[in-house]
């Protein structure tokens, strides 16, 4: 797995969308955030496109991507906002011409569908971190601004810590060096049985979500747990749950007991509570990355 | 692939839960109303056991379907609802007894996980029909009964005819005679990547949905369509979209522009409009078995 050349002051990054329009009156602040952290954004034409619930229909999104990974001024890539759509774009690729051109990708949510390919068939580690049209469009807090430095500068090795008085918590206790792999759930899931699936054999799956009833993410885990990603892991990290409440809470199984009945008789070692996902502060991760866990003294540390 | 007896008057049948627990009050107009079709239920522990959103645990929903196929004084088998959690089952089911013990089964939405195996691993035609606890333990139009009967009692063969005055539409003409497969979207989704996975090839792939945004709808038809379930396919009928409206109707593809976009490139003869999925009156199908499909003349027949 090859890391990518790390981005540097006044390299030039293509801005733009594999999925949802950026909201109006968001593309601004987003270029100039990207500005304050010491890069020169180059808005791509994703970033003011719109197609139905798209930013631009699949050739024009899929079109940005590979002339961003082609284009020898282009230093790195930052996906704008996740929202829906990064799968549709995966037949219409090159992923001969990515793989030969690996450089700096960001994103998450909805990204994921990218980082797997680009991780799996590329072979570059990418980065799971927060958006200019999500998040630092407007002030963020600094732990979530460090980490978002520390991946784009090439400084994300070392430990991954929570923020201050967020606990981790043991599902299964034991120790694991793998590659990272994973994102949120649903393009996961959504993955499954394609040409793109993911593949956990070997690795630490990262695993968070967002607006998903917990009989949805019931229904995800145990489509991953049928198709044997849980067994074939080498262990679980689990980060944020954002506003996943059940739809009648006297007759439901809440997130804990899921995940005991669908992830935990894996028997992977497996961490729950992440500060990771569509959550504020939030640490950033490197995706094809060396990350070493160990469960039972609830440390992460970034090897590669 | 065989076709199980048909019921008959007096047969007993099993009347169980795979998925979630029948609403309060439910039970008894239900156990009548199958009592009035000239069948005698056997309340299976399932339709009185209570696990979160599940009609009782993995463990006793999966021993309920076991036994209710290896008992040889049980006929049939009714399920008494969908709601959430059949493909929780699939790997405690004992498919090799329940290949030898084929008999007729019934249900839709969540049920459909269970017709795919049932058809792709056991060998025989299921049956996509309404169910004692969603629809008939009330009153249902005639039309409705009329096609469940014919489902129960051996008499499904013969045109399928939608309600007068609800016309189909064609989406890609041509003819196909095929093994009908199919059900429910997000069931079908949920499969891919598993051992239980919906095989298309060759098969016309039967489809409905119930209370998913278009967005989702998007999403799980770009996860057949990446998976080739299109192509693979000799065509595609498109049933019932109930509740399936977009979040945002302003900055959304509605479901015509989203079929167009991932259905119709693949070319196969493709209706839509069928009076079949969450929907009153709906007609009853044979899973598994042999349908003629006429997209240009608009018309189907079951011929086994």
């Amino acid at each position: 797995m090859l890391s990518p050349n790390p981005l540097y002051p006044g390299a030039r990054v293509a801005l733009l969308c594999a999925s949802s329009a950026i909201p109006e009156g968001r593309l601004e602040p987003a270029v100039a955030a990207i500005r304050a952290l010491g890069l020169e954004p180059v808005v791509f034409p994703s970033c003011t496109a719109l197609h139905g619930y798209f930013a631009g229909d699949d050739i024009l999104r899929a079109g940005d991507l590979n002339r961003a990974f082609t284009d020898p001024s282009i230093a790195g890539i930052l996906c704008a906002r996740g929202g829906y759509g990064a799968h549709r774009l995966l037949p219409l690729l090159n992923l001969p011409e990515i793989a030969a051109h690996p450089k700096f990708f960001s994103g998450y949510s909805d990204v994921t569908a990218l980082h797997t390919v680009f991780n799996q068939d590329c072979g570059f580690v990418t980065y799971h971190t927060v958006m200019p049209a999500t998040e630092y469009y407007e002030p963020v807090d600094d732990y979530t601004m460090s980490y978002l430095r520390r991946a784009l500068f090439g400084a994300l090795t070392g430990p991954l810590k929570n923020p201050a008085g967020q606990p981790l918590q043991t599902l299964v206790g034991g120790r694991v060096t793998a590659h990272l792999c994973g994102g949120n759930l649903s393009l996961l899931a959504a993955s499954l049985g394609t040409p793109w699936e993911i593949d956990t054999c070997g690795k630490l799956l990262f695993l968070e979500d967002i607006g998903e009833d917990t009989y949805r993410i019931d229904g995800m885990l145990t489509q991953l747990r049928n198709a044997g990603k849980f067994r074939d892991c080498a262990g679980v990290l689990l980060g944020a749950w954002t506003d996943c409440p059940p739809e009648n809470p006297d007759r439901a199984l809440l997130l804990p007991d899921i995940f005991a009945e669908l992830i935990v008789p894996a028997g992977k070692p497996t961490l729950a509570g992440l500060a990771c996902g569509h959550t504020l502060p939030t640490l950033s991760l490197p995706l094809g990355g060396v990350v070493s866990m160990d469960a039972d003294a609830q440390t992460l540390e970034v090897l590669t």
